[in-house]
């Protein structure tokens, strides 16, 4: 008899909760949702089978997963961590070293691991949630040495049974790397729906003409802005160093194109190319 | 007895051979391509019936649909008009204004129809040609009132056989759009590639964690540096404003993260969610 407690029962802990039954890995689902709402929907889904306050899902769960935004994760940790002797607590959050930094000298901290799965959309709430969640992508477990043989054990376990990749980093190293491959994403993405947005004031044709690549683009920008802002702010530094980059990066196109430079454009445009070695 | 001739046997004409053949548009497809393994490709994987040179194409077909990129359109386009009496002739690229002022005082500009099919991937050739085209997408036809009514109609049928939703609008409105929902996209996206590329010469974690969100601001990064860099020297002007805009908006993000200014920042985000009224 296992028995998981999500708490937040949106998006990422609907999806694990889902899937995690379909592959027989507990009995029991519990969750617990400050949004009466989502917790609703949570049971009438069959995310979980019933949701209840925060204290009664530690005292009934083995494992106790944190889906919820970073900063409100950062306040939950501790308290759970009071009460979570014996048991294995894990978080999902997108930044990890302010996290790692708030429970340090926790003296349950070894019933903690800190792991970043690298899934997601751009819808949030529990009718997000899916089961073509997860598998086949990266999960990064941060700080290992920090964490308990059991609970790290079983957290390796929860994941192997989502079909996901085990990668392990320090949660500083992870913070750098998540402003370069997902946060500074978000924010290109933000910035170029509000550049149409601007210039769709004036005239509404491109609602029409609207393609797949522009999609693809933008389609980030419908992201949530209090769980992005969460993000932003836990890995300000890194994100800022990314975006300053990354607006050096456009201001060389623009030179291009003031300087009629169309030699170096295209050896900017070849140079981008390389990316194909990373995405297929 | 229909035949069609296309002009580059790539992505976007090997793809409108193969739809059109489906739905019985024509009992002959004929092609024409510079790339002489293109060419043999294009047979082989059965785009097109045979393929020969440009003249021989010309005589032979009843539509000539010519798909190459935009700077070797604008060559050619006068080229094939003057041998195209009866004949229908439709472009399929991503800037207008340029080419329809080109063959403006053509004598036989009555049988050309200015089109672009909102529709493609980040892959090119023939090998990249599929079934899974067009269909459900925008196509805009330009300065409608310059083609004849024959070869008017007959366009408007192919897209019809596509599945396309037809929008009329003139070639300088047309490029002033597709710098917004098309272009800016392609840059932005090579930019962010180059950005994580500049950083990745550091470590190569980032490899192992490219999530995708990622993915999807990125893969337009792969497109072909010589068709962009033709479509971006023909669309300067407005490419060029779409980009100051672009660059300002990210500078918000930018002062925000500077001046700890949270509170306008969730503004930008909030602002940027108004894009779902475009993308579903």
């Amino acid at each position: 008899m296992r028995t998981i407690g999500i708490i937040g029962t949106g998006l990422i802990g609907g999806s694990m909760a889902l899937k995690l039954r379909e592959k027989g890995f507990a009995d029991k689902f519990i969750g617990a949702d400050t949004d009466e709402h989502h917790a609703h929907r949570a049971v009438e889904l069959g995310l979980v089978d019933k949701t209840g306050s925060v204290d009664e899902l530690i005292a009934q769960s083995d494992i106790i997963v944190i889906a919820i935004p970073v900063v409100a994760t950062e306040k939950m940790l501790s308290k759970v961590l009071d009460s979570a002797e014996g048991k294995v607590v894990l978080d999902v959050g997108s930044t990890k070293m302010s996290l790692c930094e708030s429970v340090k000298n926790h003296s349950n901290r070894q019933a903690f691991v800190a792991t970043h799965p690298m899934w997601g959309t751009e819808y949030s709430g529990p009718d997000a949630a899916t089961r073509m969640s997860f598998e086949g992508n990266v999960v990064v477990i941060c700080d290992r040495n920090l964490s308990g043989k059991q609970a790290l054990g079983l957290t390796e376990e929860v994941y192997d049974a989502l079909g996901m990749k085990i990668v392990y980093m320090d949660s500083e190293a992870h913070d750098l790397h998540a402003a370069y491959v997902s946060h500074i994403s978000h924010i290109t993405s933000f910035a170029l729906a509000n550049t149409v947005l601007e210039k769709e004031k004036e005239d509404s044709a491109i609602f029409q003409m609207a393609s797949a690549g522009f999609e693809s683009t933008v389609r980030l920008a419908k992201s949530n802005p209090d769980m992005w802002l969460a993000i932003f702010k836990q890995n300000r530094e890194n994100v800022l160093d990314v975006l300053n980059e990354h607006i050096t990066q456009l201001k060389k196109f623009r030179s291009c194109f003031e300087k009629d430079n169309y030699e170096y454009m295209h050896e900017l445009m070849e140079n981008a190319n390389k990316i194909k070695r990373i995405i297929k």
